[in-house]
């Protein structure tokens, strides 16, 4: 077990960070950039909290084209903002649902928008606008000439490549979530509740060393489960069942994300079958995943293993996706994501078929591209269908 | 200690809640409500899940002005969705970037838009659009004649009021966190980083039975903290620091939120006098929190006690709030609110403020409103500032 990395990132980090949107910006003629959602919030500025969990108040950091971002903000972020590396901090006193942040930004943007200086807001895939719609077209009105354009493709393009200090991150989660489900032998055994499986496995994971353990489903059912995002029954575990846990950990504000599958007491052909078509799924996935394949090739390659067994494509709608502050971000292994795999791009390796009359089994790997292919984060999956 | 409650709600809680939401929709004249928030959602059909947590899927609920809601979702969450009392259930392959539940959409709204018949969203305070802002300008583009009307009121004035199933949950979480709370003076010594007590405190909150702890802020430092949202640091617990710890915990998806004082070793006058003003102020909240009262009565009522102190009105914005499914929900103990309270209403009082030169302190419990008056769910705070 090594040692802990660094919390948090130096300045310097956030600057590139900048700097690359900046220049991006620039070459689509943005004059700035309106972020709103943690994960944006949190890339450029360092601000760290789970405070976001309320969902009463909007935040907002204002990106321009050279310079430091401008944070806009509720008051009671001010003491924990003016700890990053930003200089200009404007606060209103939140929640005031008349004006929560409206009136500062119109005086922020007045001036792009009587210049005719189009500014991105992030409105494509896996966003969302966080911040009430009626004070978003109430902005848009009172700013009638501010143009807007999606500026989801530019964040993606920065995000998707990660530093060497975020990969250390992730690396690290990755090791605590592959020793929590090493105890998972430990902590499982028939007759326990699922329920009960749950928490002693988040707990588990904070014994390791995770800050927490915010996203955990799976299922266990006699022969395979049937549902992969459920919360936990209070069925007791049972010989014969599969059991699933999927789990989504997080150190420093970064996450790990996948899961393992195990047998109770014993393990019927068609699961152990199922296992090996997925393991031998994930372990072409592996192989393919390299500087310049697209996540459709990657999705391809994956989904020709799993035909072995079932062709008919799935519920889940993809074979994987990008890692990082979020627990599932761009790209997406699936047909329609022609994205260009690059160096220092973290991603999760995730086939899942049906079989059976319904059953379902899912498997997953943390992986980050190198130069010279894949390196595993999460430690590899047992060979077959472990038996506890 | 009494047993658990049941988890979930029987299916005549959610026919009761699409009813009381149909007949306020009837009476301002709104053919549906288009909703896809997490609390939402789960609200009118029970679908409950932690893959929320995944930015990558909308997810869509569609009330008409009779029968069960409609669900428009990812055919991920198809079989979980099928154990609702739901009939009607849409699906679509997603991700899918170029279709995510659009067309599915349209189908079901063009009738109405075709008819001139409104639609309520909910787009005011303390609501997110959780789909990305592209795909719902893309939606409104294909549906011209639509109108849409913001719904947050209609909404917000059924979730506000709990019913006893719902206030059952919520005093089991608040007993939970109240005995894991009482567990601190054990857990928390000097030298302690507070990055580990954060730790052992999720620990301890999950053996006493929470499901998570997903919300846990706080600060330690000498003489009193200055921040109430920050993470943890490594800084180690010392002699004359006073810790506030305030946390969320949950239950079957139903929230406890409030915060414990403590003093190590030793506390100081200025922070124990700060200490006790604040316990006085949530005692005369405890004794306002009345049915016929406004939130703008009680938010007077505790800042005029407050005020012996400090009489600036502090950096959080108001004093307390309403606690549920989430974390934090309408209403707001501020003077803007003017929100009438009534039974069954769950609350939190939160009264804060500034003291020395820029030290915060936060102190807070909750409620719920019966007839008579205010009753405890969080076990009361201890008289004067406990010292560890």
């Amino acid at each position: 077990m090594t040692g802990f990395p660094e919390r948090g990132f130096p300045e310097a980090e956030f600057a590139a960070r900048t700097e690359r949107a900046q220049a991006r910006m620039a070459a689509s003629g943005l004059a700035g950039l309106l972020l709103m959602s943690e994960a944006e919030v949190r890339y450029f500025s360092g601000f760290h909290t789970l405070f976001w969990q309320s969902p009463t108040r909007p935040w907002f950091l204002f990106l321009p084209l050279s310079g430091k971002p401008i944070a806009v903000i509720p008051e009671i972020g001010a003491e924990l903002m003016r700890g990053t590396w930003l200089d200009d901090i404007r606060t209103w006193s939140a929640p005031c649902p008349d004006d929560d942040g409206l009136s500062l930004l119109e005086d922020l943007l007045a001036p792009l928008a009587e210049a005719g200086k189009p500014i991105g807001v992030m409105k494509g895939h896996e966003t969302s606008l966080r911040m009430p719609l009626g004070d978003y077209e109430r902005l848009m009105a009172r700013l009638p000439n501010l143009a807007i354009v999606d500026a989801t493709g530019l964040v993606r393009g920065l995000r998707m490549i990660k530093s060497e200090r975020e990969i250390e991150k992730i690396a690290h989660i990755c090791a605590i979530g592959s020793r929590t489900f090493a105890k998972v032998p430990e902590l499982a055994h028939e007759g326990l509740p699922l329920e009960e499986l749950f928490r002693a496995f988040r707990r588990e994971g904070l014994a390791e060393g995770a800050d927490d353990v915010p996203y955990l489903v799976g299922g266990a059912d006699r022969g395979g489960y049937r549902d992969v995002i459920s919360p936990p029954s209070r069925r007791p575990l049972a010989r014969g069942d599969v059991l699933m846990l999927d789990t989504g950990a997080v150190w420093d504000g970064y996450y790990c994300d996948f899961d393992r599958n195990f047998a109770i007491g014993s393990a019927d052909d068609a699961s152990r079958r199922a296992y090996d078509v997925l393991w031998r799924a994930t372990e072409a996935g592996i192989e393919a995943a390299r500087v310049g394949t697209t996540c459709r090739q990657l999705f391809r390659t994956m989904q020709a293993v799993i035909a072995e067994l079932d062709n008919q494509g799935g519920d889940i709608g993809r074979l994987g996706h990008g890692l990082g502050m979020q627990l599932t971000e761009w790209p997406s292994h699936a047909a329609f994501d022609e994205t260009v795999i690059e160096e220092n791009m973290v991603l999760t390796l995730e086939p899942s078929l049906s079989y059976g009359d319904g059953r379902l089994m899912v498997h997953e790997e943390n992986i980050v591209v190198r130069k010279d292919g894949a390196e595993l984060l999460s430690e590899r999956a047992e060979r077959a269908l472990p038996v506890i």
